[in-house]
């Protein structure tokens, strides 16, 4: 079809099936992925394995990535960014800033899918005691040590004995500014816990929690699992300080389930940061006039029966550029965007 | 484009939704629903109003039909049944029985959009009283009432002073055989306690729980909305018997946040039914060859890189069909399912 192409910003999860699904559809697709590699943060992180099928995410990611370098109605930019926009779709001029200098290109239409960032739990806080103790890490950095099969205590290199996981950091929290709930952090604490367990037998594993939200198959899939097959102890309860004593890291909060306060020593605490709009989609959001929703994500149009469309016609965002967003979400988000996209293009050419 | 039409089976709003998106790509769709009528759960329950936006139902719900109904590519069947199914896609002829006699028709890809039942609260166990008494009801009749704005107890027609909801009924359960999480009743019972207090203010509403299960937008959205300008009151308990004192429902359990045994009188209790796969998906992944997975929905391939394709290409599905979702998620899985559907068909027809 001659269009113009549909323009994927973004080489995550979301933006890599976007342009695998527009090239299916014979549609010309360019993604523009600022880090050098494509993957997103299944690779950038790294992940160990996918939530919640345990699949070793650089396999799973690797079949997406081939795809879509295989296919030629695909143009991969990576090391780029997007620094302008001007006209209307779908002739669009998008100037790119790219290894190679500036480049400006006409797009036909946009697909936003610019993910989110991790909240940096020593912002704002000194609660969570993350920059000042080398054994309280947070949910990425324990991703690394299983990626590499390799859990320990930062300050010894030795293994734990005792690791928990403190839920809801930088997520249902007023006073932070975050209050929305991010959704996967439950799911990804669980599937770790079960990793870390599989690795070290003996290490007494913590979940510290709110409410586990354990929705559809994770409820069996992972968290009774972790619960049964593995024994990870699940505490309900609110952590309101983190402190050390000696060489150990001390949580002080309130056993909500058992009625009273807990103070407990670990090896290691892990804090299950959330999800945060990235300065990408701010960044993409501004150049392409688009407005963000009260939680500073970028803002779809509709309620729940629409789900990646924005406020402008032609442009869409699919995964957590518009909110917390777990992998299927993400994949899904993007195919309905690349459905819409293209209908917007066919619309376009054949005036329907 | 010259192919056999994309059979979607189920006019809910994943359904409806597909055929939006395929009219909207060219693609010649043919809409199978059951029931004599279009819109599937929303309609049908019917639902007041939509969750989390409160859009009215019905109003939300006609944007769809009336767009689809508008397209000439789309053909709906309602009252109409798949019997059987022959041959090969693209080229599968498949029966249809209708109002007006049985039809053999050839389909080009398929996409199922068969839903869940409601979990019902009389079977298998008289735990809930569901059967028993009048004032015990389900989220889907207290929707009926909302809907009319008429919250009453059914014993006296009266409005009640006193009202709770218990979460996870079919739900989390092992013994029941429900293992999942239905993923929506919670945000479905928040929005329904906040619409029970706009009608009736002075109405206590509770809400009996285990964990709420409020991801991303919900927890600000609804469940603060819930505590904070309504004053809905969430009590984290296990209910173990609902029985009947005199003209009240009373409901015993243990609150497990103040760690004691609660027995509460009632005048309404509200059962929150969970996501049940369908007779439905069930006969037509027997008629289509399509396996189902370990929950009884029907299953997808590839974990969470692949949300709506099934084990057989050219046959994909979306919404409640494949495991609990929510409106997003029929709908994001809808827009995927026709990218993929639309991508099988080019592929058979220009033999990329």
């Amino acid at each position: 079809m001659e269009s113009n192409p549909i323009l994927v910003v973004g080489g995550g999860p979301a933006g890599l099936e976007a342009a695998r699904g527009a090239g299916e559809l014979g549609y010309p697709v360019l993604v523009v992925e600022k880090t050098p590699v494509l993957g997103g943060s299944p690779i950038l992180a790294p992940y160990a394995a996918l939530t919640p099928d345990m699949e070793d995410a650089e396999t799973a990611m690797k079949r997406v990535i081939d795809a879509v370098e295989a296919d030629p109605l695909v143009e991969l930019r990576t090391g780029t960014t997007v620094t302008a926009a001007e006209g209307e779709l779908p002739e669009l001029s998008v100037t790119l800033a790219g290894p190679d200098g500036e480049e400006v290109v006409k797009v036909g239409a946009v697909i936003l899918c610019t993910g989110f960032q991790h909240f940096d739990p020593g912002r704002e806080t000194q609660m969570y005691g993350y920059y000042e103790y080398d054994d309280v890490i947070t949910l990425v950095d324990i991703e690394r040590m299983l990626k590499d099969e390799r859990v320990v205590r930062p300050s010894t290199g030795e293994p734990p004995k005792r690791l928990c996981f403190v839920q809801c950091v930088g997520s249902r929290d007023r006073q932070i500014g975050n209050e929305w709930c991010s959704k996967v952090c439950c799911g990804i604490a669980c599937k770790e816990a079960i990793e870390i367990k599989e690795l070290l037998p003996s290490c007494q594993v913590f979940v510290f929690y709110i409410d586990m939200r354990m929705y559809g198959f994770w409820e069996d899939q992972i968290y009774w699992k972790a619960q049964e097959e593995h024994k990870v102890q699940f505490i309900r309860g609110i952590v309101t300080e983190i402190t050390k004593r000696g060489d150990e890291v001390v949580i002080k909060g309130e056993d909500t389930t058992m009625g009273r306060p807990v103070e407990v020593a670990m090896d290691v605490v892990v804090l299950s940061v959330g999800m945060e709009p990235s300065d990408g989609s701010r960044e993409m959001a501004e150049i392409f006039g688009l407005p963000l929703e009260s939680h500073g994500f970028i803002e779809t149009i509709d309620g729940p029966l629409n789900t990646v469309s924005t406020s402008k016609p032609g442009f869409y965002a699919a995964g957590a550029a518009v909110g917390p967003a777990d992998l299927e979400d993400s994949i899904s988000m993007a195919g309905a965007a690349v459905m819409k996209a293209a209908g917007f293009l066919r619309k376009q050419l054949v005036g329907a």
